[in-house]
């Protein structure tokens, strides 16, 4: 079992990695919001470390899902609820935290079904729940975590947000399967691409922030902006994961570098160069061969440098981050708002 | 894919047993129910075989899940929720198969699961889901029929339904959690057996009786009663699978004779034996290993029909469905009372 995580956890990482590519202001201005944040963020950490039903019963599923629960992770999905919720009046912490954990159990069951259909075997810088308490354990274990998710979300007296979930989590599923039926064939192809880290991503920010917004009483057309902003956060984000793939730090990252090159995923860097580098597909396709050492995938990170398409993916990423912003901005002034606005910076600038 | 259901795969394989076994007025019942619940039953297939979104996007996830659904069985949970939506005041169909197919998408997601799980082989006499489409696909398919499950009830407007039944997947999740912990060593325990057949079967049997209730606008003590049954029956029905495995004929059961056994999952007839006869548990755990032949598991079941631990079980789950017939007697008499304790019969004397 991992130490109990504190609310260090969330904003700390990303202040590090803000001081280290020289943003001071960043690095402060992150490690302000967490003082303003704390009592919520140590409570969600609690929350998330003693689900119920959890600790009680220490069997394998269950074992598995606090593993994975208790490995840290970014937390960005519980903090845009909790800062969405600051927007407008207020409202009881203790439903803002249910939600707020609702969305980071949701993100959990994801990761612990998708670690065994992707045979992963590394997250977050340590063994696999699968690894370490085998496939079934993660599967019954997902399973246990999207249950707790929703009956936190009907305990909440919000029904159109339990809809507004299912419809959520159903999207999530399709992306999935999805990106099962493509794996492991690279075919450059930006619609499917975009279809993938809607669902697999960008769906999830979207109810976090409508999840707050909601909660937080603001009118129709403000939820609807800020779920504009959600979605487009989360194509950020995935977009910045796959430029991390391919030239992040793992020790920063959590995962081996080109381990969604060598599954063959598809990725934005690589459709832009396979739009525009003859013999592209055929170079990406000799890395998804089990034969394929560093070598072949160094050269393919060498002409992904040389035609622009890492620089490409990063713009599109700020591009989408810019339009989030402006989404957010379109709310009264305040701490939150510029809380938000600070978290979709920190989403193309990290490094991890 | 196999060829579309009709209304014909709910009742008439449960009279061709009737038949079988020389209950003739049970058959002609079981008939004349069929006739009398003809269309409920067609349009019940209609809806599982056409489910939104399955039909559409033709993945292996999705047909995964709809090849389970199509593959027939037994259709008993469903039938139940049907059945006990007649006892009270009309209610309009289209909400009434809604939650009977909630039943049986919750159910067919839990084996889309389990087969993973249990790395089952086969299933209704053909490979399982699995097998066919991969585990990938099983367990995405799984998560998209639970999801579509509770869109259902969701949709039905009944929140405290939604309520049950997320508490009720938790049940069932916890069970199997709880079966997975001890699987592969045999540890004859009651009270653990009871805990794993409430969890995986009964449950769901007393939410379908639940659902079906309430929507007939029956009085809180009715609906009580009427869960009650769901859990003797479901116990029943469990007690009866566990014949099966030892005695059934795989060609009705539609699954290998001694599949329990061989996994060394905790049994009722096996736990009667081993608190009988000495040397029995080792006999149980030498059927476990791949060596075991036909002979020792042929031996296992010669010593449960010398100690009497067969007609034992049988004798529990004949008194699990009298205190379930006795429970639907307290409603008001009529034809759906009288199919539900026919339903209620079908259970013990059943062949597959």
């Amino acid at each position: 079992m991992n130490a109990p995580a504190t609310e260090a956890t969330v904003l700390e990482p990303l202040a590090g990695v803000a001081r280290q590519v020289g943003s001071l202001d960043l690095a402060d201005q992150l490690l302000a919001m967490r003082q303003w944040m704390a009592t919520d963020l140590k409570q969600l950490e609690e929350q998330l470390c003693q689900l119920d039903g959890l600790s009680k019963e220490p069997e394998s599923a269950k074992a598995a899902a606090q593993y994975l629960l208790e490995s840290g992770g970014k937390r960005v999905r519980p903090l845009i609820v909790l800062l969405a919720s600051r927007l407008g009046q207020p409202v009881a912490r203790r439903d803002v935290r249910d939600l707020a954990v609702t969305c980071e159990l949701i993100h959990a069951a994801t990761l612990l079904h998708d670690d065994v259909i992707d045979e992963g075997d590394e997250r977050r810088g340590q063994p696999t729940a699968r690894r370490v308490y085998t496939n079934s354990a993660s599967i019954l274990g997902g399973d246990h975590l999207l249950i707790e998710a929703l009956r936190l979300v009907q305990r909440s007296g919000q029904p159109q947000l339990l809809s507004s979930l299912l419809d959520t989590i159903s999207e999530i599923v399709t992306a999935e399967a999805l990106q099962l039926e493509w794996r492991g064939r690279f075919e450059p192809d930006r619609s499917l691409y975009m279809k993938v880290i809607r669902g697999k991503t960008a769906v999830l920010f979207r109810w976090g922030f409508e999840a707050g917004a909601t909660l937080a009483g603001l009118s129709e057309d403000q939820v609807e902006s800020l779920k504009q902003a959600g979605m487009a956060l989360g194509e950020a984000f995935q977009l910045i994961d796959d430029v991390l793939d391919l030239e992040g730090e793992s020790t920063q990252t959590g995962k081996a570098l080109f381990t969604d090159l060598r599954e063959g995923k598809l990725t934005w860097p690589l459709i832009l160069a396979a739009e525009q580098v003859d013999g592209f597909v055929d170079q990406v396709r000799s890395c998804m061969s089990d034969q394929s050492g560093l070598d072949s995938q160094s050269a393919v990170v060498q002409t992904l440098r040389r035609c622009g398409a890492l620089d490409a993916t990063r713009q599109l990423a700020a591009e989408r981050v810019g339009f989030a912003q402006a989404c957010v901005k379109t709310l009264p002034p305040g701490q939150a708002r510029d809380a938000l606005e600070l978290l979709a910076r920190t989403v193309v600038e990290r490094k991890g």
